[in-house]
């Protein structure tokens, strides 16, 4: 058990496969930061919620597991990956490695030297944020896809309504699979 | 009678639908601002039109309908949806009731309690400004779906060139819509 | 009487040097436009009032007056100076002849061959943003300097309340005649 | 005990005036969230730590002191005042009150109808971002000033080196106190 | 033999088809800027090289070729199409004619009343940018479309991986070209 | 003989005491790059001259010297310290050591663990930036400051007049000695 783990993604909405991650992060970590990703952007089809609702969703979560040390931070995009790292590393404290699924932030912390750890996710193709979107759009199940303090609290803030307004709205932040599946 | 409307489109360029939605806007409204979005772009397939030149379109339409109870307001985009109502509150005069038909205006406003209209609108297949750029683009018919001043303005400015030599170029704004039709 | 004039300022508040300086103007051009510089400032000891506060302001004063041919342009500062004269060109509808009182303004316009007219000020010593708002903010008499519908906007807006509460927060914009005396 | 408060400061460093200042916000509220202003800056004058310096900082003194019940989430500067409420509340989780020593910050959320508290300060002469930065620079006890562990951090990091070489840069944001003393 | 030339292109990466077109323009130029378009972006699908990378990309094959009258500026994108003239101008030193292959580029400078140039390609279907990434990405032969100090230095610098690696994010600036072929 | 340095200033303008350091600097070096400050910035008393314009001065007296192994850049500010260092290494191709006479400048690089030096400055009393500018603002020998190719340059754009009209603007960017001396 050693150092300060930073979990980086975007959490639209935060999902089992995230907190499946969590878990297993905090098994071989004394504690970890969960940055929010893409921070400044809400009411679009990739980023529905603000970073503030994020991270409601986040907090609600790992405090009904009984999990303690955590910090969350959320991470306005710069667009400017050159500069990305050094932003993230001015905005949280100290950490020791990285764990991720964006083969981008794996890329950049890499050539900043630092240890980078993209594990494989959990049944991925139902526990992916895009998945739990479009549930949420067409009327699908995405209540069993999100704990439920996360389901309760989309909800209590009107959230399916929200998507159904925006979703063809996008961010102007892209991968190219947003167009397809399985970006976050 | 009472108040005076806030009226939010691109108007790229502004076209005979938007003439008639100004009309009805000024049967229940003292007088109106029409607020002009994304000014801050131009020279690009959605956006073709600088705010000033989409102000002087506006202004000779209202003029030669003798409308006077108006006034124009370029609104550049902010990206960052969550401070949008803010940003336009700060720049426009006071508003009471918001008239758009852009699903995301819509919902921002209602978010932050503000009143918003969203009327049908008429001949909606010929009379949006993405129609009229196609027109304009692949050499149709495009005089007859805006105000005569509008047509006069445009060739005066050489605009149907412009729109040949910049439609392929994109804004780093956008509705998913773009990609396919209706959305202005 | 000839063509389309644009007069720029500040206009933290709109006062009666200003107000004769429209009058001014109009007696050479057939119609004006009125920029308001610095936009996106307010709720600080240069920039008190929000762009469509100023916009209020100078609407009431105009109207006031039975000014009918005038058009307000909010215009947000881009710090870059050399290209604040395209982003100005790219905002507000076409005009001839620039009318302003900041030297920069002068300048920046000569540069890109506009013709700029700066005329002597009225009463320059009691007629300016500055001491206007220094008034406000001792408790000294404001009301003269500015016309009875902005003195009566002011109150109806709490803007010395206003100005008391935000005077020693400065704009990320400075001409160094702030700290002294008479640049608005 | 309702509900959560905001406390929002740029702790620079985070001091003991802070701390007691959390310690009373907690006696009337259930947790609260520490909100680090002007987050994107460091390596100035009045702002020479980054946010993510800041957060350890301020993580070391409340666990230090046994408080649980906290969340820190780092808040960019807008420079533009009028959408400022709205980025705050976009990026942080749901709060109740606020609590500050800002006067703008105070009046800002006024106008936007949140309750905001401004709490008499203990010792404000010695017990200020300013006296401490100022004790660092030329020399004095500036430890007593801090909790013990911040004075840690601060030297484990080569904070007082830091401010010698960088003081003289000032941040595009500025009270005017920032030149005379007691903004922090 | 006459001026100084400007050749506008975002060099992702320095190909041929670019080595060509320097040659052609020196026959009638005394000396030539290379502008380095989009410099901020890099680590994505179109940009995948940042603008130092790319600038030693240009440097060493006119080196090679030994060509001494060149100056090379990176250019970082504005987005705002309406000032971006002034921008280029602020940035690079004076400049009489202008030379690209983009449209845009074409109609803005045309607008602004500076001679542009837009010569045919050589072997357009092969000498892109668009190709030559192509090809890294799918493992073809693309270090024949490159000079060869280009491609060593790409091996260099393991481009062939970033690629790979990032190819899938894109730019928040689009031709829609980028979506089918030949835009840089 | 080992290496590429980057000598980093803002040239406003390039006066003697630049070109003595950038021939002490090839003494040690095979070649540099001349990294333009401030580079967006222009038409204020801190930054007179575009990044264009510095350009051409610079590049006109190591012309007038001989001196061909030289590269210049021009950087944009960030305001953000903590990611300038990225943000340079961007822009500017591989350099091995940095000299600058910005403590700024020294201490960022230094917390990046790039070799920087600082070499004592020749007749820093007469040949500083700051003075430059003030001797042509009062009418001073300005001329004997500055190599003869930038003196004529300065002539040649009207310098003089430009400083005499823009000198009281400052840049949103600032170090204290701004308002004293001897800033560059």
């Amino acid at each position: 058990m050693t150092g300060r783990a930073l979990f980086i993604g975007r959490f639209q909405p935060f999902h089992r496969g995230h907190l499946t991650m969590v878990r297993r992060i905090l098994e071989s970590n004394d504690e970890m930061i969960v940055g929010i990703g893409s921070a400044q952007y809400s009411h679009t089809g990739e980023n529905p919620f603000t970073a503030g609702e994020r991270y409601e969703m986040i907090k609600r979560s790992l405090d009904a597991e009984g999990i303690l040390n955590y910090h969350i931070v959320p991470i306005p995009d710069t667009h400017v990956h050159s500069v990305w790292v050094s932003h993230v590393r001015s905005l949280v404290p100290h950490f020791d490695d990285v764990y991720t699924n964006s083969d981008l932030v794996v890329r950049l912390f890499r050539e900043h030297g630092v240890k980078v750890h993209s594990p494989p996710l959990v049944d991925r193709e139902r526990l992916s944020g895009t998945e739990v979107r479009q549930r949420m759009l067409k009327g699908g199940d995405w209540e069993s896809l999100v704990p439920a303090v996360v389901a309760e609290y989309i909800r209590e803030i009107d959230g399916i309504e929200r998507i159904r307004e925006t979703h063809k709205y996008s961010t102007p932040y892209g991968t190219r699979e947003n167009h397809t599946q399985g970006d976050d």
